[in-house]
């Protein structure tokens, strides 16, 4: 079965770490995202530290799965780029390739949307010293699933398809 | 190699047509990106018509790849739905699910940007029907690439992370 369709939210967690190796292919599939005019509008923060996770943890209902997860990886946006319209488009695509490879390494994950709501964004800085032309993105949750994982059904629906022939 | 770091743009395609069942694949994998409380925001025009696909072309610059595609799939966003500040991260999900697929089945393809830029959202409307809960969102050209491609070097750029240990 193809990649894409394993993918599934998991949203707890083993406490054993996931290897720095995993880490660096998440981060390299992230970086290879397509993105408009190639901007590449990403940076990341790799969050293994227990109370910093906690803390995240606390900044919305969704992000509850980072207080079991060994591992977040939280996500920036650059201000000034050239096609400033289409950042949020190039940034959720740079997320779902974490999703993507942690799927591929047998990792389970699921994304935590920050922006555009204010009231995360704040809660995010505040416990994380953010330089100023940088926007709290999105936080993947990431770590080795805490029960087994049974794929989920197919969610294809050919009402939402028509066809130009 | 990752499934993840082969997908590269193609914007050169043979006539030859792609397959229905990859077609299929392509959606499947589209409607099973994760969405913000699992809205769903997407529905999906598949265009194989030459003329619609020349039309469409013409609306930006960054459109000229459907000149020669035999296929386009044409992603719309609905208005109504429960986290609509996170729908264009969702579709922007499903929009690289599409470019995964097609890496995944020996295709070609490239992301178009239609939303949020009105001039080219209203292009598309001009030549596509579409209803009024709907907004074109983005158009993946696909097909068999022209040439053979060549994979793109790693973007991965370690100044870019930054790790709390």
């Amino acid at each position: 079965m193809s990649l894409l369709l394993k993918r599934m939210s998991v949203r707890q967690f083993k406490a054993k770490p996931v290897a720095d190796e995993a880490i660096t292919a998440m981060l390299q599939s992230a970086m290879q995202a397509p993105s408009a005019r190639n901007q590449q509008p990403w940076e990341f923060v790799v969050i293994k530290r227990r109370e910093i996770l906690d803390q995240l943890s606390e900044t919305k209902g969704g992000a509850k799965p980072l207080k079991t997860a060994p591992l977040g990886i939280l996500l920036l946006m650059r201000e000034e780029v050239g096609v400033p319209y289409m950042r949020p488009q190039d940034m959720a695509a740079a997320t779902q390739n974490i999703l993507l490879e942690a799927t591929n390494l047998g990792l389970g994950s699921v994304w935590i949307g920050v922006y555009p709501r204010e009231e995360t964004i704040e809660k995010v800085k505040a416990i994380i010293t953010i330089p100023k032309h940088l926007i709290p993105f999105s936080i993947v949750a990431i770590g080795h699933p805490d029960h087994a994982t049974k794929v989920e059904g197919l969610r294809y629906d050919e009402n939402r398809v028509r066809v130009i022939e």
